[in-house]
């Protein structure tokens, strides 16, 4: 399966050349991410793109990770902070729009889900949703790797900053991880070269019976 | 790109047919997960792999999920419940053998992700470690679909059951979220041939300059 090997192939790239990645590829790989299965299939995150010089410099300021200024760009997956009725009027609103289906046919679907999540705290619905943030991340992963493009996943990153320079907090999101995205540099990457390590098969997978 | 294909291909299966998952198809689906990434590198969570049907049956008892009986395989995600030294101790044990490193020369790597993880509180690792599982989860709805394999990932799981009959709690484990794999009852599935409901790429994305 070209899948395994495309998650063979790729590692946290440490060191990343100058050149860019095309608009095609990115576009791709966004698309791949939008495609993502999240719960109930109501995606409670959004994907900042940044390429803008400038501005990767003050997001990476101070930090250890150079990929925030070096890569060519940096996607930022956001998490939606609180979940409102809202948002799950919009979703039905979309379910109804892609599949013609009236409004009123989906007040079962509308219903069950409001009870659910608007009876979760803000808190618990934002961890929620950023477990779905990072299906498309592991999606994201994949997708760059198919095109041989590398990437490197931070969470260690200045959350509050990130959220301030990129005006989220207006927008209903917080930042939860971070993937730059680029080309190794081979030649400065020590980590290039290593062996991938991971547990032996039947320590990570146990066959239950 | 073969991988939107399949990310449009595949759905959360409602009706699985009897047919089953081949063991060679089931292999390649548990190797893409343990190759998904993770933070560190550490692989704080376990899969298991459950096809006996009784033991199906237990699981799905009283749930709205018949995926978990009807699906051919059951793949439960379990993250690790603390993360304790001894893990760190095994993670820098295996990059030492995978790489042929002396162990005294990742000293320094294993001080600074000891001092980070058990420094944080049981629930903080356990959530962390959960995201992580969220990773292979995407991998493994990719590696599923790349066979022509449905799934469908579920959260609604009692899971204080699922740690119980599975012994999880022994194993430092916790169950996070579960995925049935099969083949859909393409006749008893409404779901099956219902139009992707996705965001506007422009509403999911956004560009920051």
């Amino acid at each position: 399966m070209a899948l395994i090997e495309d998650l063979k192939w790729r590692y946290a790239t440490k060191k990343y050349s100058s050149k860019r990645v095309a608009d095609k590829d990115l576009e791709q790989i966004v698309e791949a991410i939008n495609l993502s299965a999240s719960s109930i299939g109501i995606q409670p995150y959004r994907l900042m793109v940044i390429d803008n010089q400038n501005l990767k410099k003050e997001l990476g300021e101070g930090s250890f990770n150079s990929q925030i200024v070096d890569a060519s760009h940096l996607l930022v997956f956001a998490a939606f902070a609180s979940i409102r009725q809202e948002h799950i009027d919009y979703y039905i609103h979309l379910i109804s729009q892609t599949r013609n289906t009236p409004v009123e046919e989906l007040a079962d679907f509308k219903n069950s889900i409001s009870s659910y999540l608007l009876a979760q705290t803000d808190a618990d619905n934002f961890i929620w949703a950023t477990k779905q943030a990072y299906i498309g991340l592991g999606t994201g992963l994949i997708a760059a790797a198919n095109l041989k493009i590398d990437a490197t996943p931070m969470e260690g990153f200045d959350a509050g900053k990130f959220n301030k320079l990129l005006g989220l907090e207006k927008k209903n999101l917080k930042s939860v991880v971070i993937l730059a995205l680029g080309y190794r540099d081979e030649k400065k990457d020590s980590l290039a070269n290593l062996k991938k390590v991971r547990l032996p098969i039947q320590e990570f997978s146990i066959k239950v019976d």
